[in-house]
């Protein structure tokens, strides 16, 4: 596979999901039907939290509301917004809602700056390094931090402002990289923090860059049968030697019905890595039960996935290929009304851009594949990566041991009241916090279980490793509360 | 004194301090000899610790090295860097060379950003609001942040990025306070910070307004004879009154040997302010043995003051001039070799520019005098405060509870291993830490002692309280580095 040029953005499965989720809700708006009442509000917040200017600028930054089970002075959970549109997360971390009456919570949800309608210039929020210079990290922490200030106010008489308020944060995913920090950098602000399936041991120089497709790989080999992996790993070859020809390129182009026919060898790496974005989704949304969280799934994907592919036998290579397209339509195509598969997984929307620039500056997560996984291969390199990001966005990514130096790596001793959950069959829980790192920074690891599920709704079909997970929470933010 | 226009910039004492240093140091240049065998080194570090860019600039950051006292894997004692040019601190920081020995530690202080010959665009750092937009205590926390990854690399083996490796910061004053603050964000970095008169309860709205100028009183009161304050309080009225006529000023002028004759009522109110520095300087500088940290001073400046003032009687307001005008020589011209005296506080030296700039951006101090002390009556309005920043840098102060959001304010119970000692007799005390706010960080004060006195060089002069705070340190200090 050597022909292939190394330039795969490995933040892919992240980003992968919000831009279907782009590509897909168009489709699928009728069947996105909000579980949870959510009031929207916004809040002016400083462009740049940190530095003084001559006309300070601020924007609207959106948060969502229930006050269903608020009891006036209950505690307020707060949940650090992700790479999408906020109401997304609102309507699918169920967990926030089902315990809010047992502590007589309001539960808000906070966008993260440069998603969902809080872009900072508006529409042209990505048009230059300039208008991007903002979305960092720090200052997405600061607008938590600034929203907290403002609750306080709003929710609780005579607020001393330095005094604690009942605040608790939640997170999944990235979101829940920055409850924790949130916790970490703002311990006076927040008393503790739900972190689930956050990937904060993912930065380089903390984690193997195999790690990722390893776990990918071990999701399909648990949940799919045994033929399964083989024949994906087999479809990397058969996939990459019919694209060297027109008429094989038109043959997959047509299986596989693609809006676009193959006709570039940029084309068939753009299939290649839409292919692995697909299969990481798979893993990473393996929920059991059906979701509509980013895109429509029925339960445990990658076991309706991996039967379609081998439950019947196939002659050729041509055989096969049809094969793929029948299972990737699980993925794609759920709901049987799209027409065709677009490939172009850098389509112009926002929330891709923002998350693509995140990735190439601060939050880097290294991935290669090996012959130990069911990927084709692809080599990490931090330059290749690195010089990718500067083409695409003209900056140049900070230190790679930047991560390290802002947040510990792996050194939390000295940090209180977190809990970091993560689903052990989770592709990103290989970049999770497994093991406790202080009196009261505990990990959680919760068995057959993928991505924050433990945030997600109660549902029948929750095994008891997720139930349990789910007291642990409870239990531990009552004892923040100081409510045992 | 209602005539007085309320422009004063309140954020006298430390700045006066940079200030006064710089006007003397010419004159005294003959009498600093450096005590403590410092190496100079230099390190790049990026200009904007959070953003990508499209070219990343670096600076030089200047640090200074004992390594005397070092063995291998010994600790590093780190001097978190002041508003002011780092070997000043670097002489007058003794405690921590005193110290070294017990600890086989290597001793290093930082300079801070723009300070020094630390300045990120050199001669150009201060000419506009875009190259002081990185004068931040973020982006200065993160340069000390920065320096301790790369002394980890040069001073110990094997280093594992995300380890913990003995660091102890130690600063007074506003360096006090950064060290506080990089244990807070950087816990991983340092494992401990000793924080000598640190005014970190200073902000808006944690403090009142008259706190200081009553302290400075106080150290008047206790250090001076009982007639010193009262001459004090109406030397304001005679000054005033007598400025109001042309002889008057002229009179003024010539007795406290002026280098520009008094003419405007704008010029008086620079005699005033620049009287009220004084007075806090002394109080703050009140060392208990002759001192050459900033200006060459005697042992217990504000006694030796108040005698000169108090000590013969004077029979009209013109023998009471005088007498303030051999009273303030202790100040202005100890070594007897001043020409004259330039009320102009605002010289265009960089430190002082630089440290105006952040008390008029994040680190505003409220203060204000009323009946209750010796200082003429002067209001606190932080609009105006604002007014006169912006006015004089053409940016705007951020919000008044900055502080507050980015640093907890009083709420440090989820901090560990922090000392704030305190000189009871440092008007800079009121702004200070007097209780334990954490089962480790701790609040040491020091009765009759002035400002980070216990951070100096052991004197014999040095009462127990002082000798206690030391030995609170190293107690302290052993147990952070594990070795009690």
């Amino acid at each position: 596979m050597s022909f292939l040029l190394d330039y795969f953005i490995h933040s892919i499965a992240f980003k992968t999901c919000v831009c279907i989720f782009f590509m897909l809700n168009i489709l699928h708006v009728q069947s996105f039907e909000p579980q949870y009442s959510l009031e929207t509000r916004y809040i002016d917040v400083p462009l740049d939290h940190f530095s003084a200017v001559a006309k300070p600028k601020y924007f609207k930054l959106r948060y969502l509301i229930n006050a269903k089970y608020h009891v006036k002075g209950g505690p307020i959970f707060l949940y650090t917004g992700n790479e999408g549109d906020i109401s997304i997360y609102g309507q699918n971390t169920g967990f926030m809602f089902d315990i809010a009456p047992v502590f007589n919570a309001l539960v808000v949800f906070i966008e993260h700056r440069y998603y969902g309608q809080s872009l900072p210039f508006g529409n042209t929020s990505f048009s230059s390094p300039e208008n991007l210079r903002y979305l960092t990290t720090t200052q997405a922490l600061a607008d938590f931090a600034y929203v907290v200030n403002e609750l306080k106010k709003n929710f609780f008489e005579n607020v001393i402002s330095y005094d604690t308020y009942p605040f608790v944060a939640f997170g999944g995913s990235y979101g829940g990289m920055l409850a924790a920090w949130l916790r970490m950098k703002y311990p006076y602000l927040v008393l503790g923090a739900v972190s689930s399936s956050a990937p904060i041991f993912g930065f380089p120089g903390m984690a193997s860059c195999e790690l990722f497709y390893e776990k990918v790989t071990q999701v399909f080999e648990k949940y799919g049968r045994e033929q399964c992996v083989k024949t994906i790993k087999l479809g990397w070859d058969v996939i990459v030697n019919l694209s060297k020809t027109k008429l094989g390129m038109d043959f997959i182009s047509s299986s596989w019905k693609l809006c676009n026919r193959l006709k570039t060898n940029e084309d068939v790496e753009k299939l290649l890595n839409w292919l692995s974005n697909i299969y990481e989704n798979l893993a990473m949304l393996n929920y059991h039960y059906p979701t509509d969280f980013f895109l429509p799934l029925p339960a445990y994907p990658v076991k309706v996935f991996c039967d379609k592919l081998t439950t019947s036998y196939f002659n050729d290579t041509k055989g096969l290929i049809e094969h793929f397209s029948n299972a990737i339509e699980i993925y794609t195509n759920y709901t049987g009304k799209k027409v065709c598969n677009n490939l172009n997984s850098t389509v112009e929307d926002y929330s891709e851009r923002a998350w693509d620039y995140q990735s190439c500056t601060e939050l880097v997560f290294p991935k290669c594949s090996t012959d130990a996984d069911m990927f084709i291969t692809k080599p990490w390199n931090y330059e290749n990566y690195a010089a990718q990001c500067y083409k695409k966005f003209g900056v140049k990514a900070l230190d790679p041991g930047w991560a390290l130096m802002a947040y510990g790596g792996k050194n939390l001793k000295y940090y209180s009241n977190i809990i970091f959950s993560n689903g052990m069959m989770d592709p990103w829980s290989c970049f999770g916090v497994f093991t406790n790192r202080s009196a009261t920074v505990w990990a959680f690891n919760i068995t057959d279980a993928p991505h924050h599920v433990d945030l997600r709704h109660s549902d029948p079909a929750d095994n008891n490793y997720i139930l349990d997970a789910r007291k642990f929470h409870i239990q531990a933010i009552k004892q923040w509360l100081n409510m045992v």
